[in-house]
């Protein structure tokens, strides 16, 4: 580290970005909570970076704002990086580093696009980067994972990471309310973004799970590299049908390493069928819930809100103490991520149960078509129901046994070819074990 | 600090105790898990302290093995005690500490009773003190609340935080057995110890209340200053009084502020009635869920298996990890607890809503002479139900809104003098808002 910080000099801490969680870190910075006190050395807020001065920030000194975010993160001791997306928080947040600053980010965009480049970076210049923030809000799940559990081998690390999604299954849940409609009542309430894409299609769960797989299984998996699917296909006699037997839906996350190869770590989101009696189907609304399952510890589950200025501004302020405190000591907490031998599985490897649900002609041989072109692709039928069904054809609604995920999909495939048979849609979720 | 590691001298541990914890931690120090790989120093278990030479431990080198516990925390950079109990644990962990050793320890029942001295000599002799492992097992509580939340502002802490009266109490209510025979069966099964006072008494829930409340509090609260109630006189009668209400009875420990003075903590740990749909009424066996209420985070939940070798184990490790990079880096945690303003406050303000059970005389203007006595002590009635009644009696059950847990317990000790119109026992409980 190339900045020490004299025995009565602040830290100078610079902020980056002023919006929702921003301008929550800001007041709490600038008022009342006394982190001094917690660091054991006074703290100085030197500016806060925006775009565009003249809007109105109640409660904050307009004398701290600039616009000149270089020369802020230049004269920094710790960054607090609170813009989100991926440029300019990356060409600052390197640049910052360079200069010696260490910090504390809330962008899990950015660090499941090019964190293996960050943690490189902090990592030569012997500064901290710590992101608490950047995964279920307040919820400490980051810090379990790099320091709590590090002498424990995890085995699991799964949950609803995507509070707004959770939101509208629970809405289309509760209410039978189509996905438009949820979405239209998110959006109302201000629980999803007018493009609600990233939210949707799962691209903030598969940031997420990228970061959690890399932390628990110390490597490093990009967000691009989850099997990633949303909920945006998801309908209301899918939730019905799920309820039925049992299960409701949720949009799950889940990393864990292959058994048969553990040096591969599967990683997905994707929509899936949880047991009602499952904790995990009573995490209700905006909140999110995380399970790790690990050798020793067994499995422990963390929940709380997922999102929110206060919440992702309470678990920025916790990373700035211990980070401040760090640079007062001129020490770093070292890599906990590396770039060795665990990689990304392939998506079709995957292993997981499958809720299959299809119309079929309703007349005898069809059961034995179709549970025959499951067992060609090695999937293990595990139950069979007949739904609802008129004079020509029936619902079933198959359930398999662990299976990989590639081996499904191309029964699904295969069973889509069968046109005298299988007669419209196929549904397919993963599904949940107990 | 005294003692500095050199560069290449590996960090010495001394494990003091091999019981149950105690020989998971040393299995897992000494085979498999690569620790040094994660402080990045070489790590050497030196010795392990045991008071018989001769009892079989596999997997442990019998020449690690001493009797000489002095010599061996003499020699140490660090101290792993899980030895339990107040001596000889108390004056070794001083005697480590003034030689510059920093200390790892799950003893609740040692910190809940000489807390204050202990964090005083880890101060004064600049090391490291962490217990993890004292509170609920492997589930990170500690940690979160020292550090993760330490720029917000906790305004309660609230859980089920012993295992063993939580399968006790799950046993009475899914099978209706007795407390005595729900108590045979969790010593049969390993979960009661032969002698359960300090679980089914309450002392163990108590000495976690104590530690969790000092944490969030940052203050020092000692397990005799808790309020404390066991579950001995629970019944099966009360516990399906409370069902027919809708509420689980579980032994929760609670630690909040008084609204009226900030500066008094109110802990208590106490049989609860938890409305069944509240998290807390689906913690089930030995498992641990802990709540934690603060200004910005909102509200968390941690859960997770909250005793046993293993996950025990697990938490020595990761603050053996973090102690361990301290000391290779010459820093300590600064202290998060300090003897300053805030106190325990008496157990007579402790504020909760409660429950009360009588059998009364069935005649006119009953109710209204009960309603006075509890007006008379300021405690408001929010509901009455009358069960079970004959010819000549019936029972009231009555909650009351928030009130002063000791004006609860003046209107039932007066209420017990009114014999011409209460009949028999008065049955009290705290009950938990959703």
């Amino acid at each position: 580290m190339d900045d020490v910080i004299a025995v009565n000099a602040p830290i100078r801490v610079a902020q980056l970005g002023c919006g929702t969680v921003g301008s929550h870190v800001a007041r709490l910075l600038l008022s009342g909570t006394d982190l001094s006190a917690h660091i054991g050395h006074p703290l100085q807020v030197t500016g806060i970076a925006v775009r565009h001065l003249d809007k109105a920030r109640p409660g904050i000194d307009p004398a701290l704002l600039t616009t000149d975010s270089e020369s802020l993160v230049d004269d920094a001791d710790v960054v607090v990086e609170v813009i989100g997306g991926i440029e300019p928080a990356r060409t600052l947040i390197l640049r910052a580093m360079a200069h010696g600053a260490s910090i504390v980010t809330a962008n899990k965009a950015l660090l499941a696009a090019h964190g293996p480049e960050l943690y490189a970076s902090a990592e030569a210049n012997g500064v901290d980067l710590y992101f608490e923030a950047a995964v279920a809000g307040a919820i400490p799940i980051i810090r379990p994972l790099r320091e709590s559990l590090v002498g424990d081998e995890i085995l699991c690390v799964k949950g609803i990471v995507n509070g707004t999604t959770n939101f509208i299954l629970d809405e289309m849940t509760n209410s039978g309310m189509s996905f438009a409609d949820a979405l239209g009542l998110a959006q109302e309430l201000g629980f999803a973004e007018p493009d609600p894409t990233a939210d949707v299609e799962g691209f903030d769960a598969a940031a997420k799970a990228s970061l959690l797989a890399s932390l628990g299984f110390r490597t490093q998996i990009l967000g691009d590299e989850v099997s990633r699917d949303g909920i945006t296909s998801v309908t209301t006699d899918d939730i019905e049908a799920a309820n039925r037997l049992g299960y409701v839906i949720k949009l799950l996350a889940c990393a864990k390493p292959l058994d048969a190869d553990p040096t591969q770590i599967s990683v997905w989101v994707r929509p899936t069928m949880v047991p009602l009696s499952h904790p995990l189907a009573n995490v209700h609304g905006g909140n999110n819930a995380i399970f790790v399952e690990s050798r020793n510890a067994g499995r422990l589950m963390f929940m709380g809100p997922g999102a929110g200025g206060a919440p992702t501004a309470s678990a920025v302020l916790g990373d700035l103490v211990t980070v401040a405190r760090n640079r007062v000591a001129g020490v770093h907490l070292p890599p906990t991520m590396d770039s060795g031998s665990r990689r990304a599985a392939s998506h079709g490897d995957a292993m997981t149960s499958a809720y299959i649900a299809l119309t079929v002609a309703d007349s005898p041989g069809v059961l034995a078509r179709i549970a025959s072109v499951f067992a060609a692709h090695q999937v293990s039928i595990s139950t069979v129901h007949q739904g609802p069904s008129d004079a020509r054809s029936a619902v079933l609604d198959i359930t398999t046994h662990c299976s990989r995920w590639g081996d499904v999909q191309d029964s699904v495939a295969e069973l889509k070819t069968l046109t005298d048979v299988v007669h419209g849609d196929i549904r397919v979720y993963a599904v949940e074990g107990n």
